[in-house]
């Protein structure tokens, strides 16, 4: 079986083409193989690729264990580089069926050459109930938290997961191993959270180190870099378009005035081809 | 470019078959970018096999940091099996050169399929000051070694690189992340120490766990299971033939009464074949 590693700012996947939907218990198995990282190709997901009859093309995410995962950015921006580049150049806009509906997706070429992708990542949720978050108001924006002797502010968004986000002085030097297990967990995120540390350097400009629920610190998030960017917008700390610096790289966050969707902007590479041999 | 990825009990290799020996500098940056599991392919190391003057086959390995290794037994297999099978199966015993000299390997079939490979592992070292290890008399079997407040009985084998083989109640349970690093660093190992903690199950069975000195707990370690069925010899714990358990599989191994060498016998396995985009 022949596939192709890919990845987003570190984020990274295995894609297979087949021609038709994929069978859920065989990918699920092939995932949890294939995405071993000493035993197999090593990824943080397998991705399969298939003809779509309501998009251009569709795809699945299977996670590393096996389940099939929600929707993924960093995963969106690989497989649309892959439909451009290996199925059709016909268009540099397209539509991809993912498991969440049918997404837009724009190929940003330069001198010839693919050099970013822009996906949807959707409108975020904000009511408190919804993300979800036990907080007073309409809005979980600017509320404070308390974990061991600390406490931070923080603003809560869902990007189809919970995010929580938090100014904090330095990003780059944040002690994200101690405080992201903590608040993680708190109580006051009845499924947890995703824990972003961001410092905002200008209204176009952020920093941002994440912690995964459920992970752990992580290269790149793509759906807490828009919670970055939704966040510091309703707290007043930066504008709809902002640059967003993770460890992984760079990602470009605009959230659209008019339709509320979040676009965002970033790399997705190829690494290499294979032919599997288990 | 292309490569082969393989492994000997979970301990993975990028292979690269080259036409001439390498230049150290641009493995050495492959080397990095390759290794790397999120970025490029992803391994424990890249292998460069290619012609020799002086043996059937030569290899080097360049860990991922860069760095030229010394010898590995599993990735010695790897290169066996590939040479055998991609190669030339001309014959089912031949010889490789590695960076410390020319070593034979042995091919062993099973219904016409490659079973398992046995190679020759050397020597072991049994004087304490070139272990090292800071031991009076001849040789460091039977020492007592204390950490924190808990006192250990260990032997102590170079088989190329130093190890301490301790004897526990029951590997498959015991805490090696916790014992392993304050063993590992001990001030009798001036050169520190790969910790395996062992159990003796029957003079020809054993149970070994590792804590590898700068990488950490592993699934395999082809030294550390000859040294640990050395020090069993030499402590009248166990024969000169035992099946070594290891949390990624089993290694056969043999300290020859004649010839004084450590002969290893496991498992090589394809995982896939690949052409490297980046």
């Amino acid at each position: 079986m022949n596939f192709t590693k890919m990845h987003g700012l570190g984020n990274d996947f295995v894609l297979v083409c087949q021609v038709q939907a994929p069978s859920q218990t065989e990918m699920s198995t092939l995932a949890r193989k294939m995405c071993d990282r000493h035993l197999g190709v090593g990824a943080d997901g397998l991705v399969a690729v298939y003809p779509s009859a309501s998009a251009d093309v569709a795809m699945r995410i299977f996670n590393s264990d096996g389940t099939l995962a929600e929707q993924c950015g960093n995963a969106m921006r690989c497989v649309a580089r892959y439909y451009y580049e290996r199925i059709s150049s016909e268009k540099t806009e397209f539509a991809i069926e993912t498991k969440v509906g049918v997404q837009p997706v724009w190929i940003i070429e330069e001198r010839g050459k693919v050099k970013q992708v822009r996906v949807d990542m959707g409108k975020p949720v904000l009511v408190p109930k919804q993300i979800p978050v036990l907080a007073a108001g309409e809005l979980a924006v600017n509320k404070v938290i308390r974990a061991n002797d600390k406490t931070f502010r923080f603003s809560a968004v869902s990007m189809g997961n919970p995010h929580a986000v938090i100014e904090v002085n330095e990003a780059e030097k944040f002690p994200v191993d101690v405080w992201g297990p903590l608040l993680e967990s708190h109580e006051i995120f009845p499924q947890k959270a995703n824990i972003e540390f961001v410092t905002y350097h200008s209204p176009q400009e952020v920093t941002m180190r994440v912690w995964e629920r459920g992970v752990g610190q992580t290269m790149a998030c793509g759906s807490g870099a828009c919670a970055t960017v939704v966040a510091g917008f309703l707290s007043g700390r930066c504008g709809r378009k902002v640059l967003v610096h993770l460890p992984g790289g760079d990602l470009m966050v605009e959230w659209d005035e008019q339709d509320q969707h979040v676009y965002m902007t970033g790399p997705a590479e190829f690494v290499f081809d294979g032919a599997w041999l288990s």
